[in-house]
């Protein structure tokens, strides 16, 4: 298992006239999340686009247990649980302090520019199991 | 079971650099069909409010078939299946021409504006039960 | 001069915290109301893409003299006023009812996909010719 | 005069189809360099709404000299010029590395909960003050 956080500070466009976050945003900042995990295991997605590989969202879902309002300083963390196969799933969750405002899933695939699937790149499947062994080590110890 | 639709044609600033609709901005295309599907049973949703009821989202998902693009002309329905209690379920569909793109779900509550959960309107329930009795009026004939 | 105009519905999505539209999101209006001008002279922006000719924005601009709100049904202005020679302005205007409640205009240039400045494609000079031509037929007779 | 700045990474979401930040998104982020910029003076834009004040937009503005991408780190400054009197407007520019890519503006008033012109609140002058007594002070030494 691999979790990363990264910090969001809450914008005024994001929210709506309820006075909160609008739902739909908050998968923004998983992306914003997502991309964070995908530097941290050496393999930033801007490069894999370069390569020529997309990880279109097959679906995504959110639930929310308590608003967040603009200014708030959050934590959002995404988590890659399973080691990816055909498709690749990463959880999220988003936090105020230590409250847990709301969670996430999203869904993707690695295709090729023709839409096509394939394969995920070496250096995301390398970075993944650096990452892993790393953490085995770091937990053997 | 209540089903309406509306037409939306998609916008520039919807798309991504993926050249699809960035998957995020399909709840904001339920958005404007659960608002439409509120006119169609008498119950416009900016009166709701301005009588002191929030309809928030507790959890929200999607899943994605096949992509929208630019200027794409699509149909969002939503759909209200089983009668509203506590929470308040719709479902989506995204299509193009009669090709399913996209599907979704979202999950409310009625909340007073001091955020406590609070009985649907009258003028909501109603709607739903006159919408119903005229669809089993139309289904017996 | 050539004026088209759209009919827009507010969505919830565009609203913020101060209970009205947020003051960026007049710019996606822009583009709507300026995909439809070029829709009516017969030069759809995204065949234009297709043909290898993009429209990015030099510069915006907006000025707002009175709220949109949410569900308001909205009417947006997009004016071509000059002859379209390097550059392209178009202004807009976004009205409720008859009152304008806001004013804008973008600047555009036609660039090939490789970045380079290219001369608007035949269809468009064309589309504004047979356009304005039209017009002064109207306004002779 | 008052310039802070804000380091931005661009978002996936943030991008269209041509490749580059969709241009209406520019102006978010002069939103998060005004709250930044206000956070620096002492008077944070949450607690201003907290006390009252709103802060609209009456017209704003952006030349773009060189598109953003995705994954780009920017610096955002934010810059108040003249005293703050009826009107209070601010300067924008988006630079990657030292390179300017955009600049911009907008202009605001401060207006009570009913909307109502009023005068800028006193945390808001002081801050002000303060801050360019500071720079004076650093300027003659």
């Amino acid at each position: 298992m691999l979790i990363t956080s990264v910090e969001i500070r809450v914008r005024y466009q994001e929210t709506d006239q309820m006075g909160v976050v609008y739902h739909g945003n908050y998968f923004t900042w998983f992306e914003v999340a997502r991309v964070h995990l995908l530097d941290r295991i050496g393999c930033p997605y801007a490069d894999l686009e370069r390569k020529g590989f997309l990880l279109p969202v097959l679906d995504c879902e959110a639930k929310f247990h308590s608003p967040a309002f603009f200014d708030d300083r959050l934590t959002v963390e995404a988590c890659l649980r399973d080691p990816p196969v055909a498709r690749i799933s990463a959880t999220y969750r988003v936090l105020r302090d230590k409250k847990l405002l709301a969670e996430g899933k999203t869904t993707h695939a690695f295709v090729s520019k023709e839409g096509k699937l394939v394969r995920p790149p070496e250096s995301f499947l390398r970075g993944i199991e650096a990452f892993v062994s790393e953490e085995n080590d770091f937990q053997s110890s």
